[in-house]
């Protein structure tokens, strides 16, 4: 059956940074008419984007958790890894498809799908084949939840900011801290330490933030000089632009 | 009155990059139920905010146009620029003030509020002040409307980002193209030709593109090396990352 025949699609929810409040009036109605549901998770767990819609789905739903093989066991350059994570984007390709040929098949996705989001890789494979339609719809990427938790805005007039994986090596973190304002650093998980030594050292520690699960009902919000040693993954440190502005107050942006 | 007597509250709604679909559930609702409208405009304009909203607002709603006295006419390194808009800013802040002891006022703001909004501005007067509850709701950043426009993922893995405003220098763009795999540049508008040289230079022009109106009926999308020698102030450039990955497929992120 070619795509003109194809009587379905797989779209693709941002859902937002946890708060189903703040899911958008699209996602919103999509979400809550669906009947095919897909969504990735770590063997053993729940999953956060199927945790962040508990109670939104329809009664006659079908779910589709997409287990991965592997996480943190083996390295990610160990070419077993890589190949047993083709293994597992290609088969739910598939499977994905076969649904899509003749159901709407929808897959949640936690903040903005294109923002670090592991639908990309299920995305170009989905897209370069070409059998079935596959749309993704923003929604407010986890550190807007975030930085709106401190209560504080991010950026300011001329401020410069940095998105950051905490996972990249120090060299590079070193560099952002120096040329950027803003700073939001990512997945910081069991880098914590690392990130709190690299800004001590720039002298911004004071005033970094890390949130925790931000906008979900666990939220935690704290300066990050008392934070505990140890974070989840679900966290962000945030430093907040100072605003590059003349005198006592800020310019109005040019339009 | 102290602020417990208070009865009314200001509420600034980050209404997303433009789509009304793509607003939050929580705005929509708000925004629909809201009979105390206010929002920025540059004279003899509409207001960008105010546009987005077309046929949402109820029909007994107040409009508060917030006009900026200046804009460009005086160059902000000038005083009278600092002490105009200061003198704006606090008008407001008491108008909005003696409105919202009684009343439910709500603001407009393109995008996320927190991330180069207007509205900043007057939050902290008002937050400081604490004669009457402020909140704002985030919404989805005009930059994250502008990357699905473009359908390609803007990061990946371990992926550095930089948000950059094009009214930056030169030698800071240039430091941040040298070290970011992704690239967001706002406030585009009368850079466009000095943005395009520089990514020239770096050799990215090539995967650089330029989105108008993201999201909006009149959006544009196009690849940078092909659009004309200027374009208007709601315009971002992007250069999307490519993923610091092994091999020939993409490593699931650590959890
Ligand atoms: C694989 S990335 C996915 C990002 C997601 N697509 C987004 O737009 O936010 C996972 C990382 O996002 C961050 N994150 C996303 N939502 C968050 C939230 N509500 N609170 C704290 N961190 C969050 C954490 O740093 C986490 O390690
Ligand atoms: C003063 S900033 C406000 C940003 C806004 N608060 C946000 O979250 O996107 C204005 C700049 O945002 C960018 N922008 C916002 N929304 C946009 C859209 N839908 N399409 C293109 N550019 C947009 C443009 O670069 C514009 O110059």
């Amino acid at each position: 059956m070619s795509r003109n025949e194809c009587r379905g699609q797989i779209v693709c929810l941002g859902l937002g940074p946890g708060d189903p409040e703040l899911m958008s009036v699209k996602a919103d109605r999509i979400l809550r008419n669906a009947r095919h549901v897909a969504f990735f998770r770590k063997r053993g767990h729940p999953g956060k984007a199927r945790q962040l819609v508990t109670g939104m789905l329809h009664e006659q739903v079908t779910e589709y958790p997409m287990e991965y093989p592997i996480t943190t066991e083996i390295p990610a350059s160990d070419p077993r890894y890589v190949a047993q994570l083709s293994e597992f984007y290609r088969g739910w390709q598939a499977r994905l498809t076969e649904l899509a040929r003749e159901k709407e098949v929808i897959v949640l996705c936690e903040g903005d799908p294109f923002f670090y989001g592991s639908f990309m890789h299920l995305y170009i494979r989905l897209r370069d084949a070409g059998e079935v339609p596959v749309q993704v719809l923003p929604g407010i990427p986890g550190m807007v939840g975030c930085w709106h938790a401190t209560g504080i805005p991010v950026t300011w007039g001329d401020d410069a900011m940095s998105v950051l994986p905490a996972t990249l090596p120090d060299l590079q973190l070193r560099q952002h801290m120096e040329c950027s304002d803003a700073l939001v650093i990512m997945k910081v998980g069991r880098h914590l330490g690392r990130i709190r030594s690299l800004l001590a050292e720039r002298g911004t520690l004071d005033r970094a933030w890390l949130v925790i699960n931000g906008t979900m009902e666990d939220q935690q919000v704290m300066p990050l000089r008392d934070a505990p040693e140890r974070c989840p993954y679900f966290a962000i440190v945030i430093v907040h632009g100072q605003g590059r502005r003349p005198a006592d107050d800020m310019p109005v942006d040019a339009r």
